[in-house]
């Protein structure tokens, strides 16, 4: 089995750090990707990191892991709320899914509250900032295990 | 008058056959293709057969069949439910458009049941899997025949 | 097997061709049993094609087609968007069924949007006017085909 | 600052394990219990783990942390959906909160995909099962550490 | 197998009789409790007949009747609109549960036309008093036989 | 005062047992006649039990009732959720009437969850099969005589 | 041109006068029909009156008015709210149409606030009892003469 | 008992006859109150009609007819829609009161479907264009009669 | 500061005592307007008290305000529900807002359950009849008295 | 006829003057209960004050009132939106009851402005802080002195 | 053709720059009114500029410019949310009709997102504050210029 | 600080002149380009004017204008409708933001009347064909004055 677990980032993350720190933290994507991969290695697993602003590259990222990864896990920011490509994309991929959102989208505007990503997503976890992906590795290295000892 | 009917697929149809095959069946879209292709000929007309995962490259695919094709056979997959940039593309082609869906999207979730492609098209044929295009290919042949003889 | 499929239709489409030729066309509903009957002799099949603008007739004939019939295509009309007992009918008929419009139901007033026929339907062909009943003869016979050879 | 985590579950969790367990696994409230307490001291923290089928206990346990607790996990199980009391407490404590679900709820029933517990959570885990007790553990520290250090 | 049904009254039900009898009759709780009683008798079942305002109450008292009881009749009065903790202790009892109301809820406010006890329960019996409660022990004894007989 | 109760059945309720048995169990329409009237017969009335699958035909046979039976069972089926023309024949018969059900429409498709046949009726029986009307008799044959007995 | 105005009475109208005369009044369906005559002969016009609780019957009566009459004055009750089919028998009537009811519906329950038949009428009239009808000729007669005058 | 009924109209129809005719005809305002106040005469009735572009003053005239008039008929054009302040100045004039409109409201923009007046009128006529001013008289006459026969 | 308080009345307020006094009672506008600038006296406040049927009149009392009052008890009448214009007035008003009702708007018609007034007032006081009036003046001389030793 | 007015407080209300004393003030609810108590005695009243974190709690509370007490002033807090069972016990309670909220519930979150126990409430008083109670006080005084007149 | 454009200005704008200064700015309606009338001189235009808080006001100056201006600018302020009559008078004026807010209604609360003039203008400037006027008259000055050059 | 002014347009622009010249006129996105940056040039400014049909193209836009430019004109046609991900990149770039329509989208479909670019920009300008893009320039030449000035 696979030993990859593909990260995949959504629009405006690649802005991450560098616009109004005083609310999202100093913290930038390519620190997020170091500490992401670092925790991927403590489970033996290898985080494939990516960002894109393009719905279609996020979905064909998806289906690029179907078979080569062992799961996904995704911040699909905006996509989140509106994409039925990426949930069907996701659905198709047959892999255990980890949503991630850096900060707890069911307090914001009421539109962020609906995600098609939980449709197919094993697991949620928001609202931990940065450490959310770390969070979400442990979750995946977990699942991966349970599956395996199956 | 063009022969050329422009046959569009949206995000994810390049798994067709390679997923879920017990669900979906094992025709994949290259079989779909032929198929499309071949009804096509049948008829006098050419199937210009693509697939895209990206909303922007599909509409700009409609726009191009806007000077060169006869007509529009489109299943904008996930797309269909929240693309308007593919109806006002679809609206401004001034092209018959035939709908296509493999299966009845009124029978799945609530969010499957509302098109927006259904606004620009002439008919809608869908639950009939890989028959469906054929069947799109028949309607479209008989429409653009009525048309030349009006 | 039987060889029989029943074609019903609803309310007023006995009308069609008499009222506002402009908008509906000269053809009659005469000349579309007619059609339907020649296409399903293609097929093997023999069409049984009736109209009713009585809702419980229609569950009725339903109910016959039943134990009698192979399939059934309906244009139930405006008992489409209304008539649950139609439905349960359909549900209990465990017959391949069909769902035709002549218009295309999806670009009219908002509560035609909404079809408990789809509920029950394997597929659904609209938009295409007389000739979609025809279109609907060649999806039966498709679909009876493939069951047969299962 | 106190080094205890309140852990609260709500109605029903005590039947965990001894219910449906081909469904909810063979894992009791017992063993979460143990497993939450086990990573709470890998952090130093101490976790005191409750649980009640009672909204008003639930409130005044929730009250009762406010003094004497650093942070707040939480699986208000069935008044996650209905309690504006578990809500109104938990935005008066002015602590830090978490809310854990074992099932993803976003994908069962409508009613289970609101949440009146989110309105006062830092943040969300949910999907896990009991795993994500353990998540919750380490989020909570990892929030923890960053607020002492400011 | 047990062969106890356990009878629960949820919030004012203790009131009836006391108040406004023109409208509510002079039964009082304790004229329904012997005579579901009587009837549980002649179909050799015992009825284990309880009160309570208290929703965390109601809770426990369907999870006790999951290891001790054979069936659970409920009038869950103003819960019934409002808890899915009772919801979630019924669905968990694995028993069956017959709702009861005094009145036709259906006939009455707009908000008491939902009932989340329903979608855990066998069957509804509401509209006919307290003869209602007797009605539901007919239907118990009769859920129970052909349970025994399968 | 009239002895009869009409017991009432609408659409597709004449299938009953011929299909799907494995679901709707192997009870006949008729069997359930041979109960009903049987168990009416204990209480000293006679059941004039009818089947139809015509709106018109039921609001017909209610206008009937009006003038001499004692009571309406209605099993309305699919017209429960459609038929205000149904309601207002039983508004207007000014009988007491039970609504019946087989199954538990609560927990069904949402569109079956309103009933306008509840509007009129003192009470509401489902879930219970064939049994309901047993136990409607039963509860008419108590609401008769509080009536008389006043 | 035709001089016959057909007035069609939907479900239970024929009760009128039967029931709850303190309510309705004693005023029955012959009184109006003898009234709504009597002033169609004052504008030489001839009011064909008819009855049905069938909603298929009604159809095929607004059918044969196409034909054969000048206009159509119709009071729907029920299906007022409820007949796709009805409306679309009106609207390929292609005759001038009179909505009356003999209630102002619009102070009733919620769901009597839509009619379909609206949508296909010239004018509505409600809320004046028996002498809506009259009103209904009159304004029927004004309509004509407009018309032939045109 | 006084003679008078007040004729109320509301903003904008001082306009009619001016702007637009194709639409709305060459009747101006002043025409419909000569009709009026002649068929009034012919009923022994004299119309007091005024016209307001004022919310306020259409209030003052309304609770003027209370102590002053027999009857109210009123056109409240837009204030139909949006006003309660008429609606509480007709419900306590406690006359009777007919709604008169132009066109069909039910036909145009669903914000036009709904009226406040309704909630205070005994009936409503529209759709019959200035020739339903007289049957609003005609109604007002034949419902002043009957009151003075009670 | 001024000590002045103006007091508004809504659309049909003048009509209090006169009209229905067995439901509203018999205390007329007058006999309000004595009792609050004699409780206001109390206070040493004078009561500026005002009614119109106007909605602009209001809006303009409320601009005067601004400057010569230091608050304002507002009964909005029908225009609470309606008047995003008295909202604005009463924002820019930048005084203490204490909205008034003599009935208990919240179990009135369902449109009057929403208040735009409420947006910004201070508080609310309703259902105590005339006696609102002077809680009102109470409440509002507290509010003063507060600012002041602020 | 009792002197007594029972005065609930719901969930939370308990932490008054303790928690953010910028936002709530610094007045606890002991010093309520003291000036509640204080401003009772001045109209010869005897004020029950009563806190309770529990719905089941509440409901009794009210039902022990119904016996022993002139009146119900209730600050239901969170339960205001969400208890059936306290608007229950209310509204069999047959007492003059006042709602009373330290702050206008109508300017806070869309959920909050529901209250079920308006639909039992004389009146309602929010958005005066502590001094709202010794307004509800004067109102229920006040509405005891005229029922005894009576 | 007449060179005057009137400028109309609803509730409250009569206001600006007396209240608040620090948000809405220091700008009154009269140095508004100034900048308007000599933008307008340069495209050889004359600016009626008025305000009113009367919807009734409004209503009659809109009828006003019908006859005797080339267009309407618009800032119809609170009466945007809530009048159909200001509608009605715009859509009977058969002029270009400018709609101006000072700021983006629609990053305000909900209920200021829909506006009823909103379907009666041309186009709609919005946000820019004082200078909205003045695009709003070069706009309406290319408009008329493009009605001319037809 | 940057003098230059990004313009974007989004999906199906390119096809402005082209398609229905009848309805969208003559004027080409070249001819508005070209007007445009010759208004820019008036106001020292530069415009950077671009089209494209895909979403994330538009997204990664929004991102280069952030550092490179000193606000941003958007027309983002049918992706004003759905795209969050815009939304975001605008709201990031801390810009000042113009959105512009050719048609006046509140005047169109129901669906179009939403934007989420309304909720980032500083003003809204739509309905004036190719002439809104001049005044949006005006407009942004005046904020970047204001803004300077400050």
């Amino acid at each position: 089995m696979s030993r990859t677990v593909v990260v995949l980032n959504g629009p405006n993350l690649n802005l991450l750090g560098l616009r109004e720190p005083e609310i999202y933290g100093r913290v930038s994507l390519e620190d997020i990707k170091a500490a992401t991969r670092a925790r991927a290695k403590t489970h033996g697993l290898e985080a494939d990191f990516r960002q894109s602003n393009d719905e279609g590259e996020l979905v064909t990222a998806i289906q690029g892991a179907r078979t080569s990864a062992a799961g996904i896990i995704i911040n699909a920011a905006a996509y989140t709320h509106t994409s039925v490509a990426i949930l069907d994309a996701l659905l198709a991929s047959d892999l255990p899914v980890i949503e991630v959102h850096l900060s707890n989208i069911y307090k914001r505007e009421e539109f962020r509250h609906h995600s098609y990503v939980s449709r197919a997503a094993t697991g949620v976890i928001c609202g931990f900032g940065a450490h959310g992906y770390e969070l979400a590795v442990d979750a995946m290295a977990n699942i991966l295990v349970s599956r395996k000892t199956k």
